[in-house]
């Protein structure tokens, strides 16, 4: 009988603390081939953007980071590190909603988050990171760098991890990707009841990063995974193409 | 050396058409016998909402829906049908955003989704599918059901397609469950480099939801799927402590 698994997760054991400058896609192809760990075509490997900012050298060290007025009175108004709001401004295009302690933004690259990303977790302290600025031309560094090491046909998605309006608790979405199309289009479709399927589109790449995160270790240094089995599409739109124009968007 | 994947998703083969009153613990059980499938302690069963609705009877006839003037307003300025927006009007507690031939609404369950939920795809022609009254009791139910069936401990569920702010694309997240803590509390630990993390709490049931959704197939009948290896608190707060509450949420 052949096995029912027809996706599977695992977490990439032994990655070593990244630093700037480190070659992503080598140090995950070494830590594979040191646990024995063979890829194959069609693999998806999830990397969270920690690694990939702190490769990137999107680090600041926070003592240089002087807070202009804004960031000091928007601060004071959320109780928040005057530090981390001059960040988080510094990395947007504009203020989505502020309350409770809490700052959303709009990035550079369309994604509204908290913060802009600016995250002090798992990095060393007096460092804050900042989102890759092109996590798309990321997840494909990191993904040709891995198929050359494995000399196999891969997929590559950065994630991170985002609040959600109007839900409690976090999931991890696609902020880059290489090699996957973000979406698999059903629209257009007949589901067996005969009924055309109108707006129907599972965003692949979001769920798959949702999938990595339940293996990822935020607590144990474990920031890549692979995913396996899944059925997608191949193209370089990025996740820049999940973000929703402007025009069209209900809640900008 | 043993297994790298510490999580695996199976669709479930074999699942019959659902009818008002079909109980689909039993149902979900015979299938699995028949593919030979065994659940072990601790496995998630993710069912999909459309599935539940038809089991608690959860469809209403298209032709017996007569659109109040709210309603036909709505769906000419939307250019939508008068009786999906009736019906996604009658289930729902207010109109969050309308435009671009989309209605958002919030349910009574305080979910803010696309028509409060009210669907066509999936089930017989001249019909809606409507959400379930009480997920959570629906994933309750399916759970001790199954857990009857197999005599293992079990998390049950049960799903819907959302679509995002922002993001194009929809993903599956949890509107009901039982036997697991809809969130993994992460607030309150310290990171490998000492951080003490503050907000993290990532969203598991959703994150299941998601993967689960990689293996489910909207156009061929397989609205069932077993995730295992996933680590989980057990408790029975539910999809509906994942509501925001109205007093904290910058978007309502």
């Amino acid at each position: 009988m052949p096995s029912p698994w027809e996706t599977k997760i695992a977490p990439v054991n032994g990655i070593k603390r990244i630093e700037p400058g480190d070659q992503l896609g080598e140090i995950i192809a070494a830590a594979l081939k040191r646990s024995a760990f063979q890829l194959i075509d069609d693999d998806v490997v999830v990397v969270t953007q920690k690694v990939v900012s702190k490769s990137e050298g999107r680090l600041v060290r926070l003592d240089l980071v002087k807070p202009k007025k804004k960031a000091k009175e928007l601060a004071a108004e959320l109780g928040r590190d005057p530090k981390i709001v001059e960040l988080a401004l510094r990395e947007s295009i504009r203020v989505v909603r502020k309350g409770h302690g809490v700052l959303i933004t709009e990035t550079r690259h369309g994604f509204v988050c908290a913060n802009s990303g600016v995250d002090l977790s798992n990095v060393d302290e007096g460092y804050a990171s900042l989102l890759p600025l092109n996590p798309d031309a990321s997840a494909s560094r990191i993904r040709k760098s891995l198929e050359k090491a494995t000399a196999k046909r891969l997929a590559v998605i950065v994630t991170d991890t985002f609040g959600r309006p109007w839900r409690e608790g976090q999931v991890d979405v696609a902020i880059g990707c290489s090699g996957i199309a973000p979406t698999q289009v059903l629209a257009g479709k007949k589901d067996p009841y005969g009924y055309l399927l109108k707006v129907t589109q599972p965003a692949v790449v979001d769920e798959i990063a949702a999938a990595a995160e339940l293996v990822m270790k935020k607590l144990s240094l474990v920031p890549v995974a692979v995913v396996r089995g899944v059925k997608y599409s191949r193209d370089e739109s990025g996740a820049k193409s999940l973000v929703r124009k402007r025009s069209l968007d209900l809640f900008r």
